[in-house]
């Protein structure tokens, strides 16, 4: 069966789409500007439980998703719009006045303002679209094409958490009074997760980043996104990839720490190549140096214990 | 229980959210130009059955109405976002393929260009949100709120076919060969909506609505919205709104005409108010005038053979 990547790649080859393929669409606005626009669907039992979260999250990390998509592109959010399937349930209750509380809680943050959407009834599912629009100086939105060989690649931040917390949620985890401190800090990076909207500005003022992906998928997945956008490769040294050292507490999770950190989605850090001239800047900046980018097209590797391996997309799919 | 309405309303408050509540928001785009965009969700077993449509026609509707909120702001589509919530079984058939050739049909037509969204998957129920931008001369974005006491209340087009349509089809007619040419008009009329896109761009040039709004919930209700934003009463004489002449070819939806003109939704004509001197203009157009603009704030009546009667509001709501 077709990945939605697949899918989606078809439609655009068939209808020559042009703007469709990173994390933002990017449209001219006026003489110094360009207007971005991105739309996250979370569903229901697909993309979150409404037993693991609060409504309070679940507007906040409605809106985090979208704005880290904007932040993958450099750009600063300017508007957002939220359509909402709502089961008649839910509806009764105090749900949507908690979730918009959380949802505009980070808005406030950004100075994102809520301009529409649509709220609908839904048989019986919760769904949530959420759209993000974002500026950025004209032609300068970083892109996903823009990897060179010889780049070196860098991460934010640590990587794993949200995956292990998840995988904790997943387990019977609750966030109460009696979780650990580190427990507790895992659960967040599920349930609240912070966007890289300060990173991304920052970037696109340094000039800094030749290609520019938020890790939502997981780092291999999204690595592999912008090595077939730039159509190049890209190395991996494992030893060095930033692991969330909150993990290292859980022991139901020994010995899953790799994996979390290089195939875990929505950590919502940002992955960047850098020319090797401007990589003590990223390092200035407290990125982590994962990694090189090759020029073998669309080959991954990832260097373990001084062994090379083949790296493949492993992140998160619909389908 | 509140309306959607209500609740959009208080969140509008709460949040002073000044650009929510009309068929788009308004942005600013460069010094001669506004933009538009609006979202409409679209849910299986709420707005649409699988088994009543085609593939085609819920890709041609799914845009059908979002152009049709951008012509009731009287400007022009540009782009569009599509989000999809998508069944696993649906996803292993050809009705994506199938949906998007006729969305991209009419996008054609109107040249709006798709550059994003979101494909995610649903637990049971297909949903759709479909986002449409728009462009208009700066500040000249037609609104609900400009109607003004004294002003010729106008529709674009015949009303209550595409609920009659609703209605066959819940009663069992298909879309199949025996159907009557009638039969058909009226059921095309629900499956696959005409928005008034050239109207729109028209209404703009000509600077001839005072207020605008597209007939998406009823008559009876996309009214009160006008009367609402403009702190103006209407009065409808019920005796010369153009009920859809189908519907009198169909026996089984006798005596229910007026009532599927009134207050059954889905038409996508334009409902616009005029200034009196401009009144041949309207008509020179083949626009319906209705009724009359009148300063008795939030009230609607309804003239009917010579009797007034109060007129409320009774198209769908969600909640």
């Amino acid at each position: 069966v077709r990945s939605e990547f697949d899918f989606i790649d078809q439609i655009r080859s068939r209808y020559a789409l042009g703007r469709i393929g990173d994390d933002c669409a990017v449209l001219p606005k006026d003489a110094e500007t360009d207007m971005l626009v991105t739309a996250d669907l979370l569903v229901e039992d697909i993309d979150f439980r409404l037993d693991w979260t609060t409504p309070e999250f679940l507007g906040h990390r409605s809106l985090a998703v979208s704005l880290s998509d904007v932040a993958a592109m450099g750009a600063a959010p300017t508007h957002a719009l939220l359509s909402l399937g709502v089961p008649e349930a839910l509806w009764k209750t105090d749900f949507l006045n908690r979730f918009y509380g959380g949802w505009h809680e980070l808005a406030r943050k950004h100075a994102v303002e809520l301009v529409g959407g649509d709220i609908s009834r839904s048989p019986d599912k919760l769904f949530i679209d959420s759209i993000v629009f974002g500026e950025v100086a004209r032609g300068k939105a970083v892109l996903r094409s823009g990897a060179n060989a010889g780049d070196l690649i860098f991460v934010t931040g640590f990587l794993g958490g949200a995956a292990a917390g998840l995988e904790l949620l997943r387990t019977g985890t609750v966030l109460g009074p009696e979780i650990s401190v580190t427990g507790r800090h895992l659960l967040l990076k599920q349930l609240q997760p912070i966007p890289q909207v300060q990173t991304g500005k920052l970037l696109t003022e340094y000039n800094l980043a030749t290609s520019l992906i938020d890790l939502s998928d997981g780092l291999s997945s999204d690595l592999s996104h912008v090595a077939a956008a730039s159509g190049v490769g890209a190395t991996i040294n494992a030893d060095v990839v930033p692991i969330d050292p909150a993990i290292f507490d859980i022991s139901s999770l020994h010995t899953q720490e790799l994996d979390l950190a290089l195939n875990g989605g929505e950590d919502y850090e940002l992955l960047l190549t850098v020319a090797p001239h401007n990589a003590h800047i990223a390092l200035d900046l407290g990125f982590h140096h994962i990694g090189e980018i090759t020029d073998s097209a669309g080959k991954l590797e990832l260097l373990h214990d001084g062994i090379s391996e083949s790296f493949f997309p492993k992140g998160f799919r619909h389908f």
